[in-house]
């Protein structure tokens, strides 16, 4: 028997009214705060997926050629798709602030929650400099947290021309550092120690990485370093004005070497899981052959979204059934569907020719709440009862008042 | 500079808008009519893809191994994957009806509105063997296309049980017979004519085949053959019911080779262009290794819808500007922006520091239809301004009674 391919896997309805509610919420809040939806191929040109990734990320793109030998790839993210549209559509209008939602593809490693295909939710502003619109990226996202339910969270920041000024006070190669600094919560205070020992780092270095990595504090980190210090100042003021939960994180780095400047992520509280991060990459444009073109932006793991969002949203999106005593109610049963369905409501009838018992025992399993039941004595008295099947309550309702069905289902 | 990859494209804001309108209408209305979601993964095992399917489609497959020499294959619609979660989910409730939207590909010759990565909107429902379900999943796709304001179309039906006992009756293959047949619209009775001749069909023949591929009345029909007929006529009375204008033609036979039933088209009055087709298909279940399970589906083509219609659906999603007089105004507004985007307005400020004249023409140009300006004068005396951008004309609304920008916005 066939099963998805290893690392990919099917959404059944229930999960996927799931994703379907995140994907909705995030495209809702994103458009509140300005952002226009953009789309682009499932894969790209081999080389521009390849041009500015590091090595890890190029082991992991899915490859393939078309039959004209063009070398193509699954692209694994949203902001190089991106930054390809900006740099080769110079007249687009700056500010361009975009979203895109949809899967991207990692031959990664499966396991618990990582999938191979998996959907991100992203917001970007390109052509601004302005910390604003770091600000604006990283209160949207919490926002849209919020509209789903999930509310335990803070948002960890810092900026990379901190890190890299004071590595580059120390002499030192400032991404390999980076590397082993961003791996302070995984492999603790004593495994980041080993591992700078490992890369020649001498011992006096290695303190004062260690005590700046640690600094939590404006003051703090000012007497270490004055530029970019203002940047992370003014984007934690502007966040906490969006009512944002924000604390000063001078190891948080970012494993991704095109951050430029801030570097964010929203974190569980608690667990201290990643729930989506992102940062600011004023490079990238030119560097696919555009026009220089600040960017910055943000990015939602859908799945781990899901894992996240604890709200019951229920097996079906069919609000009512319609369940026909027998033949000759059955057209009767349809003509009523479609008045529903011309007020919105989503309906379904049998078409597999049940008897009534069977038809109910349906809606149960398939965990449809309103039930209506159409025979010879529903037709007479022009009177329906609409069941509520979990709470076994029915209300009577006139077919000439159909509207009142609406009222019942908006009310529950 | 990098382009997107050949025979696909990049959806820019406006046409994504489009986009979105259409996917959005077709979910809607699909749920209206008790059909939940379905995801799948982009790719598919290749052996999956090609099991059923004709060499036409094999090779228009991108097909690529993984890093473990898996060989997979990018997904060409939505019939096959949705075939294969049933037969490896037994337990599936019947009927099972899902819809499934999002991009399919084919390395098909790229031209006028035809790419290699297309977006498909299908309904199917699994495990009914009624003609009320065939009449169903036709009558919820003309409902949609009504939504998107497509209106000048009619429905061809037939069935291939008509056309596969009548070449029967001839000893000939009806396979490769209705691969003839099909083309009529395309190259004309004449052009038929001469590939039956060259497949060595005879003369009479020929003869009998072309008279009854243009028969059109249910009278003339069930002269030829009995089987199928009672099931067209079904079809045909249910989608009158459902107020649908169906013409039977027993020309049409699909090209697909898994059809068994019902087969039908909704094609664009005038034009014959087809918008969208499908038909039943009840041995396609089984054959992927599941039990035996009738199925019939329709599919929407995204990309030709977004060619027919003609609704003006602006240029961005964003419905207010919050332009800044100067620095000092800017905290206010993003105050304001806040407060319209809780009551769910979609509202953009500037994040560019640009002069108000510069942020004005932005306005313009992008296409956003209201506007507000933000300085010291509205600051005291609580009210601004909000300017129709098309019509030039403005409201007075004062800050402690913002919802008011809801109803103009609403009333336009």
């Amino acid at each position: 028997m066939f099963q998805p391919p290893r690392g990919t896997r099917d959404l059944l309805p229930e999960e996927m009214i799931k994703r379907q509610f995140i994907v909705d919420t995030a495209r809702s809040v994103f458009e509140k705060w300005g952002f226009d939806p953009l789309d682009t191929p499932a894969f790209e040109e081999f080389e521009l997926l390849t041009a500015k990734s590091g090595q890890a990320i190029k082991d992991e793109i899915y490859y393939f050629k078309d039959k004209s030998d063009r070398e193509l790839g699954l692209r694994f993210d949203f902001t190089v798709p991106a930054a390809r549209v900006i740099s080769s559509n110079p007249n687009l209008q700056r500010p361009f602030r975009r979203y895109q939602l949809g899967p991207v593809w990692r031959y990664d490693r499966p396991g618990a929650g990582r999938y191979r295909e998996f959907w991100q939710a992203d917001i970007d502003i390109f052509g601004s400099s302005g910390i604003d619109a770091d600000a604006e990226v990283v209160a949207c996202a919490c926002e849209a947290l919020q509209k789903m339910g999930i509310s335990n969270f803070y948002v960890r920041i810092n900026n990379r021309k901190i890190m890299n000024a004071f590595l580059g006070s120390l002499n030192l190669d400032a991404t390999d550092i980076m590397r082993s600094i961003d791996k302070l919560n995984k492999i603790g205070d004593e495994g980041v120690r080993e591992e700078l020992k490992s890369k020649k780092v001498g011992e006096k270095d290695i303190s004062s990485i260690m005590k700046f990595a640690k600094t939590s504090s404006i003051e703090k980190i000012r007497e270490f370093i004055d530029d970019g210090v203002k940047e992370l100042e003014q984007l934690a003021v502007m966040l906490k004005k969006f009512n944002v939960s924000v604390r000063i994180d001078t190891s948080l780095v970012r494993g991704l070497e095109y951050y430029t400047g801030s570097v964010f992520e929203i974190m569980q509280e608690g667990s201290n899981l990643t729930i989506t991060a992102g940062g600011r990459y004023d490079n990238m444009i030119e560097g696919f052959g555009g026009k220089s073109t600040p960017a910055v932006g943000i990015s939602l793991g859908v799945d781990r979204l899901m894992e996240l969002v604890q709200l019951d949203l229920g097996k079906t999106r069919v609000d009512v059934y319609i369940a026909n005593v027998d033949e000759k109610s059955k057209e009767k049963c349809v003509e009523i569907a479609q008045q529903l369905r011309e007020l919105g409501i989503n309906v379904e009838c049998d078409v597999m020719s049940r008897p009534l018992a069977k038809q109910l025992e349906y809606v149960n399993t398939k965990g449809i709440k309103f039930s209506v039941v159409i025979g010879e004595k529903e037709m007479k008295s022009g009177v329906l009862k609409l069941r509520n099947m979990q709470s076994g309550s029915e209300k009577d309702i006139e077919l000439r008042n159909l509207k009142r069905v609406l009222d019942v289902i908006r009310s529950n």
